[in-house]
């Protein structure tokens, strides 16, 4: 990994550097990060003499060897400092929440853009809407495209910045004719490395951001960060992990809560962790514990599905989705939990170092 | 289940009870609540003469035939107001907490008194202190029976209700020669029911409480409430239900942790539920965090490892226990947390029937 | 789902089928079997004025409500009688050998040649040989297309069938460039429906047969059967259903053996079971044990990794590949454990019906 | 670990053994094998003064320190070639099989009699027969002592040894008043230390043999050699591990069959590996072929239940046994392919080191 001294190179500086790595056998990906660009080295990045080459440059700081398994996700990287932002406010300040619909219903948009407004007065920052769903059967219902136009139409309305799951190119192609700001990759995908490496190539150079759903089955947290590995590294940092809840399940929710995960996740890379609890728990009156639960152990922000009337909703709706009333109230909570939470890691810091 | 009119029967009253019972080919068990005794009936009880001599009794207000497999533990037994308290206070009333070593070490009694001196100030309700240590090898360290006489000073020191774990008959019967407060069943005897039993028996008619581990392997929440069942069936309903942590591990903590079983249990029984987040993530710095999570789950209280100097402890506290410093802030921000977590049940209540 | 009475339509009674469909709100999908076509009906297929129509057309011999989730790869289907063939011999007759190399090494074709040879006279009926791997790192190793020339190569040599593993549309496309025989969806592409539904399109009207591999977190039996349905809904049913052990691997394998799954599948469906033994325990010198395991379950056959010099080999083969030797003998085992397996089914049939 | 020079030492060699052993803080359990004896020192056996002195005794061959968690079952141990006898014939040689019903029941015993018969005549070498039963209800029929005379007729009419399981000390104590040739611990028990090290300190110095069950929720191979290392650390080794399946279960199956575990045990203990797979699989159509994966796999026998009419059975029988009929069928195929499982193991060793 190359990190240069400039927070940004000029063309020529990029030609130059580009010259020198393909004469080393080396291709160069550049990762844009909010305040700076690093250069990953795709090949073998331990020939020395072009190490010893581009190092010299005056324009260059160093070279990283980064031993991690995930080079650009680990907290050592040069993109450590990166920060990821949902209308200009960064992800993890003040605890995000991302709210609204499992599944907008194309036959009732109406539903749809109440909830965005009743999701934004409650304080959320961001608004969900699913267009497509991942269904274990051929014959179910699987979508429609037209709840895409529904769910640009709510982030007019409100301002909001939108979130929404793809689960394959041409689903992909469709939602970037759009200007969304989340793409959300869900929990059937998390190993699908062609998916993970499309959205990854087709966001470079956007400010769209991926929320990367674990896998329902991962078990290794390196596993979870790998996935990650696997979009950052075509060119576009903006990526937030979000644990959802794992099988089996536990006996009475609809998986295994995981919101635990959090603090692991933030020891071993810089991303933002967002909870999703509706999935974790499955049904509405366990949702606030469990957004209670994942700012208790420092999660950076929940993804909640919220519904104005739930009984109305499609998809998961009716089982998981909370009201706007407790959304808020859930917002309130989870705001003074993380005060908390930030306090006692300062506590722990102060023990480790001072 | 035989529900009398009266809190407690008169001697002739049980004498007419139990020979009624017994012609009916029943034998029954008196179990004493804490503000009214009821009558479990052993053997076939749906002999309808019998039933209907009894119901004709003046001072038995009805015979309840319980359908749930866990007769006294469910939230539809005659039991289901009974409340358990530690020295006088109703556990769950304020968030209880018990905290102390993992185990006494009996070559430095002073680490422990100090301890003990130490979690009261912080705020703990019940001093826990091992004496004995189940372990996977024949050859390794078991404990001392000298640390039980530690234990029982630092009650006589602090005024604190003490908790200590039994393995075994023999154990059980060192301990009851002393006012221990609480007897804790570990993870690995959950399904042990010749010693659940034997425990029921040995305290019956005694204010002794009990803290049942969850088994570390325990899938169905309906087995954790069966294990209870047995001890209870024997007479004595002080029983605490405590979740630990389940294997295979979370990578990355010592166990799974599962504090979000905590409404999954007080759904189905009337029993207070404790939670052990020092064994579920298994190192001090996450503790907070999950202490956190299980004030957020509805968790009547937590179990937690303190010491006054971790790294001169035995057993697991060199690296579990947290300090007393930490312990206090545990508790602030848990109460702070059980307050909010009982206005979201609050709300919960009046959208479901108001 | 339509049964006609012949094998085959003629053009005139499709199309005549087809309208009657349209106007009824329903698309047709024809599934063609090895000795008769079905049609699939996509839609709402309770519209009884519809039904009767084309239930009363003479050469439709009924309409029947499969309810099962998997209409099509269900023992009650109108395809259960279909069987898949490698080089015109049922899948399952004499029990099924599928052998050769996890990864082809583009660098050394020769070891692949050898191999090729070699399993054909140990009397392997199909030659595996993987093209690409997929790979939890970015950026590790991925594959070669030239070694897909290899692999067409081996095949001209031997006469022998070839089975490789497709990952993404892209080598779907270059693959099916080439008479590949039996293509192969790994197990992280067990639930990735986009591909699963691409593969059946792109094989509908080819003799193609399709190697399903089970998730290695696949829990649900049903959820199996249901990937096969989407890859068989789209007109081939040319599908081989290959469990491969599951996570967490027991202690001391790669995987949780899978093999014992094999009667429980075939209890459900029509598809031929062929076990994956190198993945399931990773090791060489089990592999003949797991295999012998495999034909005890009652499996069709079983697909060995096998090289002719493990220690040359690359991807997984230095450490599961056995030599063409031992595949011999587990060959001869297999059969006659087979045979073996098959008399206690029928002493059951006898039992359960004479 | 002590090794003499001879097979057993005289009384005057013990004490003198004995007597530096305490001077060196040094307690000596002796564990006799059948063909030699052995002394475990429980203490700290570093003490390099005392392991000089007892080295130096003319009779001592050497002193071990086993570095094996488990210093008895190790294949490394002193104990390696201790073979496990039932009615004089070495477990494992031609495959041994234990077969009867689940539970006796004592209202009819004359099926057990002629179960007994029957499975005598189908060629098993041991009778089980279960007279309690653990339940996961306290209040469910939990079995009858009477059970025990039926058990012991069955051996006087029949001859073969007999295999029954004792839960709790109560229980041990009655057995141990006949002579009972095997005692179960059951899976649930398989942690229950207290119980393991009672029932191996009251078969101290008895031809006895244990059947171990596997913990329905062992992981860890070694947490189950370790189990076996509690009962043969008392000072009889005659133990046979019994792998019966773990939960949570294999979709359609009662637990998740593990016979694969065979090769890993006996990689590292010495002790006879004997499948259970009538409760891995859980229905009687199932048990042939998993008595056959037992086989496959290298167990050295198999314990299946078996009932001549299993619909009068009580217990787990109507479900799960088979007829003396189908035993007698998988008794002829295990051995079939436990000689050709030999013969693989004898390649891997020509393989190995030839």
């Amino acid at each position: 990994m190359i990190i240069p001294k400039e927070s940004h190179l000029t063309p020529e500086q990029e030609t130059e550097l580009e010259a020198i790595a393909s004469e080393g056998g080396i291709k160069l990906m550049k990762i844009t990060g909010e305040t700076r660009q690093i250069f990953l080295m795709i090949g073998d990045e331990r020939n020395e003499e072009m190490v010893s080459r581009i190092t010299g440059l005056d324009y260059i700081d160093r070279v990283d060897m980064v031993m991690d398994p995930y080079r650009l996700m680990s907290r050592t990287s040069g993109l450590a400092g990166h920060k990821v932002r949902l209308n200009g406010k960064i992800v993890g300040d003040g605890f995000t929440v991302i709210a609204g619909q499992c599944t907008i219903d194309p036959k009732n948009p109406n539903y749809f853009f109440e909830t965005a407004q009743a999701v934004k007065e409650a304080g959320a920052d961001c608004l969900r809407g699913g267009v497509w769903k991942p269904r274990t059967s051929p014959y179910a219902f699987q979508g429609d495209v037209k709840s895409l136009e529904i769910l640009m139409g709510a982030k007019a309305r409100t301002g909001l910045p939108v979130d929404t799951e793809v689960m394959d190119p041409e689903q992909l192609d469709a939602v970037l004719q759009h200007d969304v700001d989340v793409l959300q990759i869900g929990t059937r995908n998390a190993l699908n490395y062609g998916l993970l490496k499309e959205v990854g190539r087709k966001i470079r150079g956007r400010k769209t951001a991926v929320l990367l759903k674990r896998s329902m089955h991962m078990g290794k947290i390196e596993e979870f960060i790998m996935a990650a590995e696997y979009v950052v590294a075509q060119g576009n940092p903006n990526i937030m992990l979000c644990p959802r809840g794992t099988t089996p399940a536990m006996d009475g929710y609809r998986n295994h809560p995981d919101e635990c995960i959090a603090p692991l996740l933030k020891e071993r890379t810089w991303a933002p962790v967002v909870v999703d609890p509706s999935h974790s728990v499955g049904k509405a009156s366990y949702v606030p514990f469990a957004c209670m639960a994942a700012a208790s152990y420092g999660a950076d922000g929940i993804i909640v599905e919220t519904h104005v009337s739930p009984r109305h909703g499609i998809g998961d709706d009716p089982k998981q989705a909370v009201t706007p009333d407790t959304l808020a109230r859930i917002i309130r909570d989870c705001r003074a939990i993380a005060a908390m939470q930030k306090s006692h890691m300062g506590h722990l810091h102060v023990t480790a170092h001072g």
